[in-house]
C-alpha cells in the first residue's frame, strides 16, 4: 500500500457545526417570519436533508450550479413547507449562514498538526468561493481549498475524489479522505482513497451522528483531528 | 468603480524570486555535470525564457498540461543549447526546484497584512499541486491556491483571469492582480481587474526587473507587498 501523502477533508459536519450555528442565525430571521411559530430545529434539519436529493438532481442537470443556488431553492421549499414566509433578505441571511460555521472545538488544532506531515485539502460540495469565505470566518487552514465544483460535480461523483488527489499531485492510493460520512467515505474507497472516519456525535443535535461505514478495508475511525493527528504520527 | 474584493496574485518572480533559489539548486547538480563549465545564471536566465513561447505553444495543445512536464522539455533544451549534459536525476532535481523557491523578504509579512482586507489567491502558470508544494516551502499563505489549470490554460488567456474571480465569487472589477510583470497586468486589466504593479528589481539579477506597463487606467505601483497593504489600508 502506498504512503498516505494528501489529506482530503470533508466540510459540512466533519469540520463545522452547521446544525448548531445555522440555528443560531434563524433566531435573528424568527422575529420577523410570518405564518405559525415554527420548530426551527425542524426547519433546519429538513433543509439540511434536501441538500443531498438537491445534488443528485443538479448532477443531472448540464450546467453545474453552486450551492447558494441550490441551497436557496431547497430552503423554499422547506419553509413552504413548514408554513413559514421570510423576505428574500432574510431567507438570503440563510443561504450565506453556510459561510459562517463554527468548527467542532478540535478542528483548527487538528488541521494545523495535520498539515505538518500532510498536504490537506478540503474536498466539499460547497463551491470554492463559499469555502473561502467559510474558512476565513472560522479561522481554519488548509493548503488548498478544493471543492467539487474543481470536477464539475457533486460527491459521490467518483470523479471528485479523482479530481481532488490529482489536483493535489497525487495518486488516488496517496490520499485519504477524511469524512463524518459513510456514504463519503465509500464513496472515495471505492476510487482507491483511504478512508477516515471521523465521529462527529453531535451533528444532527439530539439525533446523534452518522456511524461508521461497514465492512470497508482500511478503516480509521477516530473521535476528533487531533486523535487523527496522533494516529497519523504528526 | 466597485470595490476591490479579492486579490489574484501572480507567483513566480512576483512572491518568490525563482533567479536565486534555482541558481543555489544549480550549484548542487554543477560539479556532475558534462561538457564545459557552464554559465550557469546564462543557463537559468534562458531557462526562464524559454518559458513564455512554452506556454503559448502549449495553449494551442488540446490536452492541458502540468507546468512540471513543460519545464522538463525546455530544461532539455536549454541545456542542450548550452552544451551540458545532466543525468535525469539531476534534471529531475532542476524541475523540482521550482518547488523549493524563495520568497522575497517582503512578500510572507505583506500577504498575511493583505489577508486582512481581502480575500487572496494565487492565479500564476504553476500548476496546484506545485503552488502548494511551494507554499508549504515558503511557509506562504492566501485564502485559495488558484491556478491557470482550473480553465484548463494559461495565463494571458482572458479565461484564466475571468476564472480566477469567478472562483472567488467576485465579479472581474472586484478583483486585482497583483504581479511584476506588465503582460500580465494588461492582460487582466484587458477583462476588467484592476492592475497592480509590484517592482521587483532584481528578479533578473543584474539585468533588473521589469517596468510598470503604460497607460494602463487605474494602475497601482508600489515597490513590494507591505506597502501595498499601506497603499490598500491593510
Amino acid at each position: 500500500m502506498p504512503d498516505t501523502r494528501a489529506l482530503l477533508f470533508d466540510v459540512f459536519g466533519t469540520l463545522v457545526d452547521w446544525r448548531t450555528s445555522v440555528l443560531q442565525e434563524t433566531a435573528a430571521v424568527a422575529p420577523r417570519a410570518a405564518g405559525r411559530t415554527p420548530d426551527w430545529a425542524a426547519v433546519v434539519d429538513d433543509w439540511r436533508r434536501a441538500y443531498r436529493p438537491a445534488l443528485d438532481r443538479a448532477r443531472a442537470e448540464p450546467v453545474w450550479r453552486d450551492l447558494d443556488s441550490l441551497q436557496r431553492e431547497t430552503l423554499a421549499e422547506v419553509l413552504e413547507r413548514h408554513g413559514i414566509g421570510l423576505t428574500d433578505e432574510d431567507g438570503e441571511t440563510l443561504v450565506q449562514a453556510w459561510r459562517r460555521l463554527h468548527p467542532w472545538p478540535d478542528t483548527r488544532a487538528g488541521l494545523e498538526r495535520l498539515r505538518t506531515g500532510f498536504r490537506t485539502a478540503t474536498l466539499s460540495n460547497g463551491h470554492v468561493a463559499l469555502l473561502v469565505d467559510l474558512f476565513r470566518f472560522a479561522d481554519l487552514r488548509v493548503d488548498a481549498v478544493l471543492s467539487a465544483q474543481l470536477a464539475d460535480s457533486y460527491k459521490p461523483d467518483p470523479r471528485v475524489y479523482e479530481r481532488g488527489a490529482a489536483l493535489l499531485g497525487v495518486g488516488p492510493g496517496e490520499a485519504a479522505m477524511v469524512a463524518a460520512h459513510a456514504d463519503d467515505l465509500q464513496a472515495a474507497a471505492a476510487v482507491g482513497l483511504r478512508p477516515m472516519f471521523v465521529r462527529r456525535p453531535q451533528e444532527w443535535g439530539p439525533a446523534g451522528g452518522q456511524e461508521p461505514p461497514a465492512g470497508l478495508a482500511g478503516l480509521v475511525v477516530v473521535d476528533d483531528l487531533v486523535e487523527l493527528a496522533e494516529v497519523l504520527g504528526c
